[in-house]
């Protein structure tokens, strides 16, 4: 019988797929295993931290419940999930590269704190209310590639609170999310806090690995927006705070430039939108620009 | 701020590494996260496809408990854990090249059976009495890669029944296990049975990867020994049947060509160790070389 040497165990393994009757599995696999195995033969793997690469992963499995997906983020703190999101944007892009049209808006990680069945307010509400934080007015609208309006688009915001926590880290209760939908001409706008950076959650086998690494676990302020509407691609997006700390290191890597937008601040009086203000409070402008359905 | 484009993430992330203390897990999370990058690129990996591979993760670890380890099952399976041992192995190997000897004998995996505390029994004792299995006189010696006997050399052997079966995978006493110690002259000898192919655990998400792969189960038949003693690197391995299935398609890719062992049968009568056969019976006869410590 042939005899495997270290550098034929991955061929060894993708001969042994001769029956896979999944060519894309077929494909994935191919090239997990070829990788995997180059991975540990160019840094000549020792059993001792190979065993530590077990024990890592049950770990970070272990980790897991309802309310934490500790393999989501060991994706997010090593760039994979923001590649997936750019490769998904990048396939979308040749798609559309032989059509008219201004470029949509990037799309940036989902994150872990996304909450299916927000409140469905309407526009102008303030989720901000009652929660510690600087109010801010957020607007714009909602449009396709060519400038037209998306009317009744969903658009789902969440954000932690002035702590850097999100509800779900917090208990029960929803808080600081909601569902809008766009005007007819495409506009939303609502009111909330202006959110702070805050670190990912750190007392798991990923914040060991970070702390490691010699990483931070921070990430800039942002709001998570989520936009749907019939007949266009789903767009999950953040809008970065432009002054705040960690932009150039977020702890995932999810900073996009053309999400970053300015707050101003602005002197107590009336807001845009007629409601008057007795403290000092931001503003917050952007426009999206969904493209079409793949279908 | 620059911006990160597909084929630039990997190396975000090996700059966010720059206060790093040990370069050791520097160079291994270097390495790992660009193979990681490059498999996802390559294969232009999808959103869904990426949450498929999360869960797929996560139920590996949730599988896991003080019985089950899913994830060396996988790393098994995928043809990782044989490539450690044999990079360890060539690292021993090159370590001693300029030194005269024999070449040692070849280790493989050590799978998920093995039982610290088995039974420490007298030189011949039978550990296959009274399960089901055809008996068999395992008998050899174990030297140094010079051919100097070592006496009183630990060795620890364990396999799975008649069916297959270890006995973690049937209940909590301990069965077909055993630690012996070689006599002055480096012998080693004890009765057991002929161990038979059987299935790794194809319960769990392992198995239902191996299923979408195309991929059988099974392992060819094998015994389990472990060797240690003062002054040499401990060795796991095992002696694998020669007429055993599987042999070119082990589930875990373990064989060595220089494991594979003759198991004679023999009719009723006496035994080379002066035992009185009333069935037919068979001989495995094996010699064991180790190295010295690298200390």
């Amino acid at each position: 019988m042939a005899q495997l040497e270290v550098s034929d165990f991955a061929q060894a393994v993708i001969d042994r797929m001769a029956e896979c009757k999944d060519p894309r599995f077929h494909q994935i696999m191919s090239s997990l295993v070829k990788h995997a195995h180059a991975f540990m033969r160019e840094v000549d793997l020792t059993p001792q931290e190979w065993m530590a690469g077990i024990q890592f992963l049950t770990a970070t499995g272990q980790k897991c419940d309802d309310k934490r997906q500790e393999f989501i983020l060991l994706s997010d703190t090593l760039g994979l999930s923001m590649l997936v999101v750019a490769l998904d944007q990048a396939r979308g892009a040749r798609a559309l590269a032989d059509q008219p049209g201004e470029k949509p808006t990037e799309a940036t990680v989902q994150g872990p704190f996304f909450w299916a069945g927000a409140p469905q307010l309407e526009l102008g509400a303030d989720i901000g209310e009652g929660h510690p934080g600087e109010p801010t007015y957020y607007h714009g609208r909602v449009t396709d590639t060519f400038g037209q309006p998306i009317a009744n688009c969903e658009v789902d915001v969440w954000s932690g609170d002035a702590d850097g926590l999100y509800d779900m880290q917090k208990g029960d209760n929803m808080s600081l999310r909601a569902q809008f939908r766009t005007d007819q001409e495409g506009n939303y706008r609502f009111w909330s806090i202006k959110p702070t950076f805050y670190p990912v959650p750190g007392d798991g086998p990923v914040g060991t690995m970070l702390d490691r690494m010699g990483r931070h676990l921070n990430r800039p302020g942002h709001m998570h927006m989520m936009l749907q509407a019939p007949g266009h691609e789903r767009l999950v997006t953040h809008i970065f705070v432009k002054d705040s700390p960690y932009l150039d290191s977020d702890a995932v890597f999810g900073v996009r430039n053309s999400l970053i937008v300015e707050f101003p601040k602005h002197a107590p009086g009336r807001a845009p939108d007629g409601r008057h203000m007795n403290k000092p409070y931001y503003t917050a402008e952007y426009d999206f620009r969904l493209v079409p359905s793949a279908a």
